[in-house]
Order: structure tokens, then C-alpha cells, then sequence
């Protein structure tokens, strides 16, 4: 038996998801469909539909019925889950007054505008008193939110983006990570120059064709289109909601790889927001566990089905099919070697397997600083370019290659940077389970067929909602928390070939 | 000096607009863009943002800020003009309980899924038990409405779509416009007797072509895409919000009439959401004056401007080099008789110009009793098909080309139908005030320029938002109410040669 206070706390949790789906729908269409004029009101829109949230979830009731829960014994795991987390939402959004949000979505977005015309321009000081305003902000909410979630300020961050794993945790991880990949990026480099370079592929591939290609690739993989969408964006990303998740990617015709992996990568979030579990829908334990969870599932398709050498042996002639010209390029031997190049290259999103996780370090450390207080904001262009030199042995030319690369920090997104190497580690660690559970994976993947892949992930990772946090998830599902050991392994197997 | 209520009451206003935006744009992407696996949760995300507006609106502290708002003074006549909508909306929201409409919309959602059926298997019976739901419902909301604002319930369903016009006025005219209708239907048949049918243009049409051709024309007429887009649906319509108006139409590829007309329509409501009152943006009184006003701007632009004799001339050379063929289909006088041709049909959407306004008649009364509880759900098959045979001398062969064709009713919809043919008199009526105020209004159209039109239609009719009443508007634009004279008048000249 639930009481009625958490039956009411399920009401209004559930009108919170609504307005949440009606934001993912608006930011779709924004992204994909909106004329540049239809902008502004844009925004209103979202900012209202924030706020309304706010309202919601702050109500005096919410708090009353919350208290009045947790004093009745759990029914089950999954309601002890459904409100810890309906708790934590609670303590997040009182934590933050309504005008410091509006403020900071006001600041963000301006900031963010801004920077688009600061990267074009390779030029920080444009951007630089925009930013201090964002990062003032941000850490103004941060330390609200670090009293009320009793974390420090950074990890209260992180916690929006990813529950259950902070900072102190995430340095010896990426601590251990940077050596073993110092080490391994310099061998890798080493092999790779002992042998040919790959045969590139010779465009223009035309642009329907990739899309064709990427809307079969997608179905191959599983996703079901009677609760999907497929379109073009400036960047490729997963949206939308379970029942409706809409995927995009973008297309060059001079080069298919990059449409191509991006759908893969998107599909992975899109089977995860698919699968989760209906019986909790629209209440925060049916939600996906975190964003690093989430990028361990794009990248499980993405890196570690995608570029197997199984799965590579069956998209090879698919792709020579669509595109023609010589076999040999679409060899899955020559695809692999394509594909799992290593590079020191300056920017993040076009970087290997190998080098992203230094990317991710680097911004890491410096966003720790920048909430701390310990490095200011004229003072991050000099640190990135020194970072970058002792990560990768390179120096940005300038700052478009450098600290105005990614959009994150200047729409006000701290904490989220490690989610993407969390993902990585998490989806080597889920791999090596699936690859000890289920012997015929290769088989299958060298037909292309994702099932066996689909049907562990469902049971061990989507259907578990946000039941566990993202240790008890890997720990259920592979007898380990998150650690790196499964991620090192599987960089040695394929880029140092020691299987 | 506007008073601290009417300021707060202004901003609640823009937050309900802000919400109607957001569903504007979840409406428009269901109709678009939508996977149909989508559809439960988006009629969930619809009736959460129907309910927030209504819990926005009939808060205590509005009727509180509408009353002290209404003792002070008005600033100006657009003040005085928006502080009345705002009591009107509160009175609407506030006469209907939230249970109500959570009814409703699910009731209405019910039957208008069963009558998708309904009218493809012509089987009445089948929607029969659903639609008395939804007419049931209607009648206790057109009860509660009819009580708050002083009108009779039918009245109340009008007032929901064109405000400051009832059914005693709307009787007459539509009873004067029969009679010349009657007359003028069978004169237009004898002359139509005496002259050659047209060429008939030879598809296929490719659609590709219809469409960048449909574009064209959008930009022709004045569509700025910048705040606009463009897209296919099932039926045309025009959604969006001012700033970003997304139009729609559907192509068949043997006729390419329906997807440019469609535009023609579309775009005329396009236009005027687009040149709505800046100042008072998200305000009732910025509001379209009403769906009558609303459809006499598609009307002015699809009817009077784009099909008189100066603009197909204009349009032909461009069709015949769009598609080909021979020239003489494309000639103007072609184009005139094969868009001017009188023809008794079952279904209002193919109607032309002269027999439409018999399909409204017919529609009107029957819709007047139903709400009147004169006529019973079982009878109306039967009342329908006696209507169209007095009306119109056919009877429909099955209730699919009968009284299931609408989506209107079994949708909840009711006291729409007058709107199409209130906006076809006032559509004529304003297009007579321009001929008289703008001598060179032909020239223009005849070099596809509809500039000195749409100049006249935002200074009389655009910018002023939701100032006046319809009659009020029109005798200030034309001076005179809204009557059938200058409808009749063009029909005359137009059909039966009389200029």
C-alpha cells in the first residue's frame, strides 16, 4: 500500500515530467526545425516552462507530503528509490531561488550567443565578461546547492548531470587513466608508423545516400520508428522522450564517417530512452541513471559494438554497396584501421578513442578551478593551452582551437565533462560482461544483428531505471563499481594489440 | 499610468500565452512531424498545459486584480479594449470546473480517434455512442458558459472562437444568403450549360515541383521565412506563433490546384498572425480578432486576390513553367473557369465558391439544434441528408459523404462552422474597400505584387490585434457591420457576369 502523500508526490512529479517532455519537444524543434526568427520566443517559452516546474516541485505540499512519505515503511526498492530521488529533486530545486534560475538562464543564453561569434572570431576577450557572469552565477547556485545536498560545490554540479559520483572519486580515476594513456597514446604511435595508412574513402558521397544509409543503419540497431524521428542538426544529438526520441545527425559529402558514427552514437541514448521502464514513467526511478550512464550506452554502440572488427565485417560491403568505388577501402581490416587511427589533435569532439579521455581530463581540472575560485576566467585561456601541452604535447593556435572549442561552460553546464569518460569506462566494463554472458555476441555482430548486445543491455542496464545509483548499476551488472581496469584493457586490445 | 493590478494581471496573461505558444508548437508537430507512437503522450502534455493555463487564469489574486483594475480609469482604448478580453478569458476559464475540461478533452480525444474509423467504414453507429459523450459534455460546458457570460450556451460556443456575434444575428444573414444562394446556383449552372468546359492541365505534377513552386508563391505573397516555415500535413493549416507561423499544405501529384490554393489560404492566415500588434504581443487585445476576422484574411488572399482575373494572369506563365504542357490550359481565362466552376457536391472541402457557403448553412443549423437539444445524436444522419437535399437538392449516398465528413464536431468543436462563411461576407466586404481605396490594387496583382493589399490589410485589419469587435472592425474598415451585400455582389460578378 502507497499513502496518499506519495500518490500526490507521483501526481505532481508526473505533471513535472510533462512540462519537462514539452521542453525536450520545444529544444527538438529548436534545433532542428525553427525558423532563426522564432528565437526569442523560444526561449520565453522554455524559461516559463522552467519556472512552472519550479513552482511545482517547491510547492509547501510537496514538502509536507514528502515527510509524510518517508515515515511510512517502503513498499518495495523501486518506491524506496522513486523517493530518495523525489527528495533529492525536491532538495535541488528549493535549494535555488526562482530569480537566481531566471537569472542564470537569462546569462547563459546571452553568454552563449555571444560565444558563437567569439569562437568564429578566435577571440576570448568578447566573450570573457559574459562568461565571469556565467560562472559568478554558477557558482552562486553551486554553493546553494552545495548546503542543501551536503556536497561540495563542484560535486553539487556534477550531481545534476550524474548522481552518485564526485569529484574525489573521479581524480584517482582519471589520475590512473591520464598514465596508462601517456604510455599507451605513445605506442599506439609508435605501431601505427610501422604500417601503411589506411585507403580513405573517396567521395562525394551524396548526401541521401548517407541519410538512406543512416536511417537503415538505424533500424538495424534496433530503434523502432513508430517512436522515432531521424533528422539533421548542426550537431548531433538525442532527443525527445521515450515514446517519441528523436535522433540527428549532420552530413558532409565529402565524408560519410562522421554522419555514420554519430548515428550510432545517438541510437545507443535513443534504445536506452526506449527501453526504460513503463511501469515507472514519468517518475524520477523510471528516468535513465545519469548522463554517464546514458553516454556509456551511446558509446557501447558507438565504440564498442560499432568499431568491432564482427560488426566492421558486416558494414563493410553495405557501405560499398551505397557508395561504390573501390572494395578494398571498405575492407573491415582497412574500415578499422580508419577508424581506430590515434591522433593528438586539438579539438575534442573530432578526437580518438584513445586521446578523447585527455580532452576530458584537461576540462576536468580546469572547471574544478574555475568553481573553486582558484583559476580566473583571464586566466583560462593561458591554462588550457598549458594543459593541452602537458596532456597531448600540443598548443592550441588559438582559442578557437582551444578553451572557446566547446559550448558547455558558456551556456552555464559545469560538471557534465567527465559523464563522457565515465560513459567510456562504464561501457568497456558493460562489454566485457556481455562479451563473458553471451559467447555468441561476435557471431551476431558480424551479421549485424544487435540483438543478443540489446536484449542484455535491457535487462541489466535499461530496465533498471534510475533504481541504483551508477556503482550498484555496473556492480549489479558486472560484480564491479566503475573503475577503469575493463576501459585500459579494452584500449590494449585495440590499439596496442594485446588480446 | 497603468494601475499595479493591471500590470500583474498583464503578466499573467503573457504567461497563458506563453503556455498556448508552447501548445501551438506541440499541436503543429503532431500534425507534421510526429511518430505515431508519440500520440498518448502528447495529449498528456497538452491537457497538463490546458490545465496549467486554466489554474493561471482563475486564480484568486486575477479576479482580485481584474476588479481593482477595473475601478481605475483607462489609459487608453487599447488598455480599456484588453482589460475587457481579460475578464472575458477569466470569465470563460472560471465558468469551466477542471474536471470539466480534463472530460472533455478526453471525451473528445475518444471520439474523435473512433470517427477516423467511423468515417472511413461510413458507419455512424459506430461513433454514435462517443460523440453523444462529447455532445453530452459540450452541452453542460455551453450550460455553465452560457451562465457566466450572459449569452445563450449556443452563443457561448460561438463567442469561443468569434466573439461579438450570436446566432440571432448570424440566422438572417445566413437565411438572406440562402435565398440569393438558391437563385444564384442555378444561374451559374445555366451559364456554366452554355460554354465549353475547361482544359483540364495533364499531371502528373511531380511534387517537388508543386512544392518549390508553393514556396514561391508563399514568398510572393509576403510570407518573411525568416520568421516562418513550410511543411506537409494531412490537411493544410496555419499554426505557430507570430514570430515564428508555420504554414501547411498536401500535395497529390495528378493536381496541383489543392496544395496551391491551400497556400494561398494558409498564407493569408499566416500573414496576418505575422503583422499582429508588436506592443501588445502576448496580450488579448494583440490577439487575431477572432476566427470569422481570421478566415477573412485566408479568404481575401485564396478567394478575392487570388483568383480574380488580374493575378491568374499573373500566375499562368508561372504554372506553365513550373509544369510544362500546353500553354492553353495556363491561360487565364482557363485558369478562371476551371477555379470558378459551380458544382453541387457532398463535401464542403471541395466546394466552390458559391455552393460552400450551403455546406456552412446546413451545418450551422444542425449544430444549433444539437446544442439546443432539439435534435437527438440518432437523428442527425438522417436531419443531414434532408438538409443537403433542401438545400442543395442531393442526398448523400452514405453518411462518410454526409454528416460524418467533419472532423469539427466529433472533435468537440462546436459553433465553428459560421466562421467560414462570416470571414467569405467580410473577406468581400474589406476586399470592396480596398478596390475603392487602392485604384492601382489590379495593376499590382497582375504583376503578382501583393504589396498595396497587404499594406491596406495590417493598417485596417492586422495591427489592430483584438481592439474591436468584428462589426466594429469592419465599419471602420469598410463603414459598415458585417453583412452578405458586398459577398453577394462579388459572387454576382464573379459567377454570373454581373459587373
Amino acid at each position: 500500500m502507497t499513502s496518499p502523500a506519495y500518490e500526490y508526490l507521483c501526481t505532481q512529479f508526473r505533471r513535472v515530467a510533462l512540462l519537462a517532455e514539452t521542453s525536450a519537444m520545444l529544444t527538438w524543434d529548436a534545433a532542428t526545425m525553427m525558423p532563426p526568427g522564432g528565437a526569442a520566443a523560444r526561449g520565453e517559452q522554455l524559461a516559463e516552462l522552467a519556472g512552472l516546474s519550479h513552482e511545482i516541485l517547491t510547492a509547501p505540499r510537496v514538502a509536507e507530503s514528502l515527510a509524510a512519505a518517508e515515515a511510512m515503511p517502503p513498499e518495495n526498492p523501486w518506491h524506496a528509490a522513486n523517493l530518495k530521488l523525489m527528495r533529492h529533486a525536491y532538495s535541488r530545486a528549493a535549494a535555488l531561488p526562482r530569480d537566481l534560475v531566471e537569472a542564470q538562464a537569462r546569462a547563459n543564453s546571452a553568454c552563449e550567443k555571444v560565444w558563437r561569434t567569439a569562437r568564429k572570431e578566435a577571440d576570448f576577450a568578447l566573450v570573457r565578461p559574459h562568461f565571469e557572469e556565467v560562472l559568478r552565477l554558477t557558482r552562486e547556485a553551486a554553493a546553494a546547492l552545495s548546503a542543501s545536498l551536503g556536497l561540495s560545490p563542484y560535486d553539487a554540479l556534477m550531481d545534476g548531470h550524474q548522481r552518485g559520483i564526485g569529484a574525489a572519486e573521479v581524480r584517482p580515476l582519471f589520475a590512473q587513466l591520464e598514465a596508462f594513456l601517456r604510455d599507451a597514446i605513445r605506442e599506439a604511435e609508435a605501431r601505427q608508423a610501422q604500417t601503411a595508412p589506411p585507403l580513405s574513402p573517396a567521395g562525394p558521397f551524396p548526401i541521401p545516400v548517407q541519410e538512406a544509409l543512416c536511417r537503415e543503419l538505424a533500424e538495424q540497431l534496433g530503434l523502432d520508428f513508430t517512436h522515432a524521428r531521424f533528422d539533421r542538426s548542426l550537431h548531433p544529438f538525442c532527443g525527445g522522450i521515450p515514446s517519441d526520441v528523436r535522433i540527428t545527425t549532420r552530413y558532409e559529402e565529402a565524408d560519410f564517417s562522421q554522419a555514420l558514427q554519430a548515428v550510432l552514437h545517438e541510437v545507443g541514448h535513443a534504445l536506452y530512452e526506449q527501453n526504460l521502464p513503463r511501469d515507472f514513467a514519468r517518475l524520477p526511478v523510471g528516468e535513465a541513471a545519469g548522463m554517464a550512464v546514458h553516454e556509456s550506452q551511446s558509446l557501447i554502440i558507438e565504440m564498442q559494438a560499432g568499431r568491432s572488427d564482427a560488426f566492421l565485417g558486416w558494414l563493410g560491403p553495405r557501405l560499398h554497396a551505397a557508395f561504390g568505388g573501390d572494395a578494398a577501402v571498405y575492407a573491415a581490416e582497412n574500415l578499422a584501421r580508419l577508424w581506430r587511427r590515434v591522433s593528438r589533435g586539438f579539438i575534442r569532439v573530432d578526437a580518438d578513442e584513445l586521446t578523447y579521455p585527455l580532452h576530458v581530463i584537461l576540462r576536468f581540472r580546469l572547471e574544478e578551478a574555475l568553481i573553486a575560485g582558484q583559476l580566473a576566467v583571464a586566466d583560462l585561456p593561458a591554462a588550457w593551452n598549458e594543459g593541452m601541452h602537458s596532456l597531448l604535447g600540443i598548443t592550441p593556435p588559438n582559442d578557437a582551437l582551444g578553451c572557446l572549442q566547446d559550448i558547455h561552460w558558456y551556456d552555464g553546464s559545469f560538471g557534465y565533462f567527465p559523464s563522457y569518460t565515465l560513459g567510456a569506462m562504464a561501457a568497456a566494463q558493460l562489454m566485457a560482461a556481455v562479451r563473458a554472458a553471451v559467447p555468441e555476441l561476435d557471431v551476431a555482430l558480424a551479421e549485424g544483428d544487435f540483438s543478443p548486445l540489446l536484449h542484455w543491455l535491457r535487462e541489466h542496464v535499461h530496465s533498471k531505471g534510475s533504481l541504483y545509483s551508477v556503482h550498484e548499476l555496473l556492480r549489479q551488472a558486472t560484480g564491479r563499481p566503475l573503475e577503469t581496469a575493463a576501459f585500459e584493457q579494452h584500449l590494449k586490445a585495440r590499439y596496442l594489440g594485446d588480446r
